[in-house]
């Protein structure tokens, strides 16, 4: 039933895991959209083909339930569906399993077209989607919005200038590269002693080169129970790039 | 004749290159080491067996002649020797060949073991070093020193803090790291119009998490014909971690 999957697998490498050689958030970003890339390309619709059309493919939010995220050295088996779609918005979908076929991370995202000079959203042409076998819906998944940063909240803050190598093959900072910016933001002391269990990010507006961003994080502390932190970036303008919304635990150390 | 070759194919991901979809020399390291972390577990002295004596391995120069960096979705070959050792260093090579067979990149390098407690420099211990079969030397090969920026050069000058992303599974800043704070000093008008064909390395001091460091750059303008930058990275208390020097040829663009 529905859409067609597509799988790969994958090693970890240490160059792709942190201080805990566990794999980082932004490392995992890019397998899977190395996954959807090369759906893409098995399906005749690759990036390149999309470019002729003068559009291209652009994320504009992501939810991600994880179970665990995957250490060095281990083979995971990325897998995506381009589950449903309508005129303007696509849904897709990514597992990661580890190699006894448990499942550690879903994510759910929405995509759009964008025509590459007015950086407007377009409609989705029926070619480049119809490979799919997408179903065609009213209204796509509703992915609720990260909660907001307040002007009560007390804001850990740090700047990044953005570097030559942020930049990849688009001319643009890779989407990627804002996991590192929104998590650096936080104490390394949390960072080590905590596991991520879900990320909400959307992303307003495209960084670039050389651009001076601002990352600001907050531990919300009116809710029982649940970590949770919020985050955003801003641009010199004060215009939004990023908002995200990080869920954590603490690890549990076995004796 | 001498001592064991290991080598291991590699596809290169689009995160893996710039915005020329070339590879940075930064993963490009993070893939000779990955072969060589790879080499040690095969022959059952990798890090964690190493660790046990309290000592760690420690590069302290690289150098590397370029005929050309692979591009994204190319299968490499990478491959490594420990070619040679006396009492306190050791010399390995590395290769990177392309899907024809063609020799991509030859990278030498200086090696030593260090205590892990006081970061001083120990005998190699026999046990570790035997399973290379590498031959014991007198002396290893010579590696010339980074040309040094001297006080006359015009600087151009980038501030970094390091991030808890830049920190590896050692607690430390991955050496691959320096290439992306040595070239991004660099205005990215040369950096697109230029391909590396050599690099020169030496790493001095360690750098640690949220340290500051300055990467300078200058353009050798005193040599004829070949186009030179000499790189240095300083700690706040004005200490080298790094000296490079990098070699450039024009891109020549095909009609």
């Amino acid at each position: 039933m529905g859409a067609n999957i597509f799988s790969e697998k994958h090693q970890i490498t240490f160059y792709e895991t942190d201080v805990t050689n566990t794999v980082t958030p932004a490392m995992l970003v890019n397998m899977i959209i190395l996954a959807s890339e090369d759906q893409t390309v098995s399906l005749g619709v690759g990036a390149d083909t999309v470019a002729k059309q003068g559009i291209g493919w652009v994320v504009t939010q992501y939810k991600m339930d994880i179970t665990r995220l995957p250490k060095q050295g281990e083979t995971i088996e990325v897998s995506t569906q381009a589950t449903c779609y309508n005129r303007y918005f696509a849904f897709r979908e990514f597992w990661v399993h580890d190699s006894a076929g448990h499942e550690c991370v879903h994510v759910e995202s929405v995509w759009v077209t964008m025509n590459h000079e007015s950086r407007k959203i377009v409609t989705i042409p029926d070619n480049i989607i119809a490979p799919f076998n997408s179903e065609e819906v009213k209204m796509i998944p509703r992915l609720s919005r990260p909660k907001r940063l307040t002007e009560d909240d007390q804001l850990m803050t740090k700047q990044y200038r953005v570097r030559y190598f942020d930049i990849d093959g688009n001319g643009h900072v890779n989407n990627a590269r804002y996991f590192d910016w929104l998590l650096d933001a936080l104490p390394m002391s949390f960072l080590t002693r905590h596991n991520l269990t879900s990320i909400n990010i959307r992303f307003e507006n495209e960084v670039q080169y050389h651009h001076i961003v601002t990352s600001e994080a907050t531990l919300m502390t009116d809710i029982p129970d649940a970590i949770v932190t919020k985050h955003r970036i801003t641009m010199e303008n004060g215009d939004v790039a990023t908002e995200a919304e990080f869920h954590w635990e603490p690890i549990k150390h076995s004796v």
